[in-house]
């Protein structure tokens, strides 16, 4: 039910193949020093790096370098990054890179004026920022997270081997976004369909949530089907720019809170996840893939008549003559199929997790009350057995 | 095609039963001197006029009234409003009501300080605003034209018997709207359905434009097929809030800009019904409802591909063995049968058209030229003709 709530999302969007040529302008609206954030050096190969670069000089900032952004960013990298932007006294924070590069950008926004740990604070205690926040804006390379337009930061310990997020209110969300397609065409296609199915994730996540009938449940349906359709697309022919900016547009609209309103939201596949991630260092669009079937099939029982209509409305499953579970099912067979033909792992063992260090994943998983069943951790022990 | 764009939308959606406490945070962000916009008065009938001045009252503000916004606010009125919003100095417009209530306190809030008559700058030219800005927030009583978060205006001018609408940008939007579903329980049965259908226009005038399988039809269809499921419910029940919740928030997403992305938007339903508002004052809903099926009977030729998908996502109509142009009549059979069943307008005659003024709305009618065809006069005459 469409119940009490706040919608307000100030990122402003700019998209296609031109947007870059709209950086300049929003990066005017900034002070002179900017901490410039990417990742593992692609960018330089692209020659993203130097077009912003450019852009940057043309401004007139003076900037201050964050590489090597690692796939999931560590608390280690924070606290540096954090002593760079405070000693540096930045006045805004470049991002450039795909969610993990952004997720780290709006972690060390807040943590560079932050009086505690920033790890204890925002990941442990999931306290609210009550210091200065670094504004950030960003250049997206690879699609997936949704971190463009939200507040979520996903942070790993590895001394701790936990991988926790925060989700951030909107004075933390990029205060802009540069989206284009094309830069995501140069992405190897492992990380790009890891992408796709974090966004089918994220919009799941949602989707199986709450007993109501509610206008975001059709409106995931429609984005659903329309990653479903140009996935397909995209995986035959990355270059495909309809397909791969359909995607991108879905991958922005499925989490910055839209499709959220009136759900209670369940959030434990990426719990799953996250915590194989802590474990394994998998790429994180691989380890929700890796469950999700497990999962599905083992929640469908408490909730059957969600899972027919999502076999019925996403996969076109026919539900004459069958019981809801029975249609259920089958629309589960059906995400396996487009999973296979996609190219995601099926199975975790495929993302590294072994017999022996399940009941520590187990152990690791954050249990959400947001679901239609809430787990224990034996439970997830069993689930995480028989996604093996 | 998802090409070149902007999404910049900060409108700050305040909804659910509670939202009116929302109401003085909000106005304290602005300065002393308010503006209150109103219309017919029955927002004193149901104590939300009290409520609303009790906040003001609170929050320490100096209230100037202008009520009396009629439903399709003329030019005459926008002079008056323009004038009381400029000999007062205020620093705020807070409306209260429908669309036509919002439209017309965008449209104060631009001409108070407008050096030309506002009139012909925005609505004959089309020009873009150069003056001083009033801010503008709102609390909606009546869903349907989506004003509440986006820029757009409709006009009439009575003399010149034209109804024009402008799209301002997003430094006009409402800074905030207050939707609280129930303050809509009370509107008369037959201005509810017209709201519903006007919602349900919106969508299909940037629906049924552009060649491209984009993720704003899918997005569309999920909005629409929600827009059915509980605007029968409504009808039944007009006080069940799950169903009255959900057009609320689809009547802003419909159009709030999201949906037109990739989309060039036909718009020409939309002037054919306030061609002939502009005549007869009818209610905006009944007119558009009014030359909906003629108009798109006439358009199905040109895309039956779209219109036999329209049938088959959103009405369900089962394709095998029909042509693509015999699917999409059963579609629009099926929309009329549902049109019937909310009990909107199905005939030009109802909303005051006779044969005699149908060559003068056919002329007053703007032509555009994103849809399926770009039509002429005499066309549209066609068409009038055919609705009768």
């Amino acid at each position: 039910m469409l119940g009490n709530f706040v919608y307000c999302n100030p990122t402003k969007l700019i998209f296609g193949p031109d947007a870059l040529e709209g950086l300049g302008e929003e990066l005017n609206k900034y002070g002179k020093r900017v901490m410039l954030i990417y990742g593992g050096g692609s960018i330089k190969k692209t020659g993203l790096y130097d077009k912003v670069i450019k852009t940057l000089a043309a401004c007139g900032k003076t900037v201050v370098e964050d590489a090597g952004v690692m796939p999931n960013p560590t608390s280690v990298k924070l606290d540096e990054g954090a002593k760079i932007a405070r000693e540096n006294s930045v006045d805004f924070i470049l991002a450039v890179g795909g969610g993990s590069v952004i997720d780290y950008a709006k972690a060390v926004s807040v943590s560079a004026y932050c009086e505690y740990d920033p790890w204890e604070k925002y990941f442990i205690r999931f306290e609210d920022v009550s210091c200065k926040i670094i504004p950030v804006g960003c250049v997206l390379t690879m699609v997936g997270t949704g971190s463009e337009m939200n507040g979520g930061s996903v942070i790993t310990n590895h001394e701790q081997k936990l991988k926790i997020g925060h989700v951030f209110g909107e004075n933390v969300f990029p205060k802009f976004a540069i989206l284009n397609p094309e830069l995501t065409f140069t992405l190897p296609k492992k990380q790009m369909v890891a992408g796709f199915f974090d966004i089918m994730s994220h919009i799941l996540e949602q989707y199986f949530s709450g007993s109501d009938d509610n206008t975001s449940d059709y409106i995931m349906e429609g984005l659903l089907r329309s990653l479903i359709h140009s996935a397909k697309i995209a995986v035959r022919n990355p270059l495909d720019y309809e397909a791969r900016s359909n995607i991108m547009w879905i991958a922005t609209w499925a989490l910055n809170t839209l499709v959220a309103k009136g759900k209670s939201t369940d959030w434990m596949v990426h719990m799953i996840g996250q915590a194989i991630g802590a474990y394994t260092d998998a790429t994180h669009g691989m380890t929700l893939s890796a469950v999700s079937l497990a999962y599905y099939r083992y929640i469908l029982p408490c909730a059957p008549e969600k899972f027919a209509r999502y076999a019925v409305n996403v996969w076109g499953v026919n539900p004459q003559g069958k019981s809801l579970e029975e249609v259920g099912e089958e629309g589960l067979r059906e995400m396996g199929r487009f999973m296979e033909e996609i190219g995601v792992a099926m199975h975790s063992s495929e993302v590294g997790v072994t017999e022996d260090i399940i009941p520590g994943i187990a152990k690791a998983t954050l249990i959400m009350d947001g679901g239609y069943k809430i787990l224990t951790t034996e439970e997830v022990e069993e689930i995480l057995r028989a996604s093996l």
